[in-house]
């Protein structure tokens, strides 16, 4: 596939007045943006303007996302909140989520905001950034359509499950970002449209056995039809499946449990009926001692991880989020990277919506 | 080698006077072996009555343990606290820290307590039960000395660094407890013993390679001569290794960063010297909405995963904490199955502290 590479600056504003057209205020339609591609800017193309075309369809034809709505504080302590997303913007509904989560933790040292009825919200990492940018420490998570087979199991039952956590340091902040499966969806498709097979250890087939036929896995996940992708740890529990598993299952906890809302199992993907569940924490690590001693301390240690020693043949030992923070400025001067298809899709969404295509 | 089965109740009150005649209060004694034996009701023997000798050592000899020291708060706010361990028993600094993480959860919503220079405090899934006890869900982490080899690495720099999780659910409540590695060492000695290869996944060659050599691995970690321990998803990034980094690593900063003690790849085995890091949190999950409303939420989608389709083969999907609680009823009812060498110890114990040795 051809790939070329646009303008980041010119790609932010197309977006923006995309979703200005689809109802959404200029602050809205910036936030919505921002978190959109800040997945290119971190190197995560998966999740960036190559799914604006997803967005498209979830407020137009899919209607999964209703442009009208926005979330609402049900129950609200000094530490907590539940909310619910009334289907709105997925990004709306979590930078709502994780700013409330940081007032309460400036306020009272922690915020904890569990919310239901959402939409994607792209990239986790994002509002575990948003804490650290205020000098706190951040936690996201977010439950999604059921891929993941659970230990002994033969069908998806929960989601790709992500938890992201990040904490300020020195030069770079620590940034934790992964699904608890092996492998996001996205990756296994990538292999069989190279017509690679698989590795072993990353899905599943319809009779619970860890696979390497790509097509027979992603036929069975489109179809329902039993297998999915294997928890981080893979199959079985000689190299720990379960563990992975069981992060999955803190995911489906602090998001579904918590907000009263759906667990991946339960999350449908129909017009007027969605509801991806998401959780958001901050804390004030001053709370423990001296915030500017704790963070230099932590910067120490990551030095340290990275001053050990390295495997014959590898030169580098990345710290969480390095790969992420070195990414962006080479999308800033090079521009994002889009293959043909995105680009056709931009066009298409330029002409449907009265917004002139840059490019 | 031979096992044979030993009385529950025996071994506690044997326990006990053991540690009474270190010098801890009956009280204390009773807790320490409350947590100690706790591991064998769960059915994880390697941390429980075989570990007695241990503890005799560093409380005699390798003078890791200081039987006089008691916990200290050094840093407090209605949501949080530092803890100096002053090298104390480590289940007596577990349990006063995570007690004190509930009384706070109990008044405020959230308790969360980090520890430096504590010892070895057993099993992490005790204190993230303690809280579930009292309605409310648990978290306890520790580091250890170092043994994961992080992505890209040839020598151990964070410990095995597990994770506990536990929440309130019918009919036995959900209970995460797991090293951060694909195995503890423990699982390596024991492949080892039997003349068994390591399978593949599990432990890293001085030269960064997964090897299935036990012999060597362990020869290398004993000598601190390189490699080690994989973390959970294994070795390089094929199956997402750094993914159980990132949780080591999460581990590492709530332990020993926040606490501002040490972390793995500065924790001595010394005597007179002895500092792990330990964190502690409770939170009431009635912040979110009615209390028993969701966890009946939770015990619906916990059967919802055990109802789901079975891999071929397979009869039963585990959920978390399931072996540990059906394992109890069992050691409850038969004895703690311990095999001749812990006899012998527990037997040289008795008579080293003129406690009657009743098997």
């Amino acid at each position: 596939m051809e790939y070329t590479r646009i303008d980041y600056r010119k790609t932010f504003d197309f977006c923006q007045k995309v979703f200005e057209f689809y109802g959404f205020s200029k602050e809205e339609a910036k936030d919505i943006t921002d978190i959109l591609l800040d997945a290119d800017l971190s190197g995560i193309e998966s999740h960036g303007v190559q799914r604006l075309i997803r967005y498209y369809h979830e407020l137009t034809d899919l209607a999964y996302v209703d442009a009208k709505a926005r979330p609402e504080i049900v129950k609200e302590t000094p530490l907590s909140a539940a909310i619910e997303g009334h289907r709105a913007m997925g990004q709306l509904v979590g930078k709502f989520a994780m700013q409330l989560a940081i007032d309460k933790a400036k306020k009272n040292g922690v915020g904890m905001v569990a919310v239901r009825n959402s939409n994607h919200y792209g990239i986790a990492g994002y509002y575990a950034k948003m804490a650290a940018e205020e000098d706190l420490c951040g936690v996201s998570m977010c439950n999604t359509e059921s891929i993941m087979v659970p230990t002994f199991g033969a069908e998806g039952v929960l989601g790709t499950n992500p938890i992201a956590f990040c904490m300020p340091a020195e030069p770079k902040n620590f940034l934790f970002d992964a699904a608890t499966t092996v492998v996001p969806r996205g990756k296994l498709e990538v292999y069989v449209k190279r017509g690679n097979g698989l590795p072993f250890g990353w899905a599943m087939d319809e009779t619970g056995k860890d696979s390497d036929e790509g097509d027979r896995v992603l036929k069975n996940i489109i179809e329902k039809a039993g297998g999915g992708i294997l928890p981080l740890g893979g199959c079985g529990e000689l190299t720990s499946g379960y563990k992975g598993y069981g992060f999955g299952m803190i995911v489906e906890i602090m998001c579904g449990i918590l907000s009263q809302g759906a667990t991946s199992n339960h999350i449908a993907r129909e017009p007027g009926h969605v509801n991806t569940s998401q959780f958001f924490m901050a804390f004030d690590h001053g709370m423990f001692g001296d915030k500017k001693e704790i963070e230099k301390r932590l910067s120490v240690f990551l030095q340290e991880v990275r001053d050990s020693k390295k495997a014959e043949g590898a030169d580098r030992i990345y710290i969480h989020g390095e790969k992420e923070y070195e990414a962006r400025e080479k999308v800033l001067s090079e521009g994002i990277r889009v293959n043909e298809k995105t680009l056709s899709e931009m066009k298409m969404i330029g002409e449907q919506t009265g917004v002139e295509f840059p490019f």
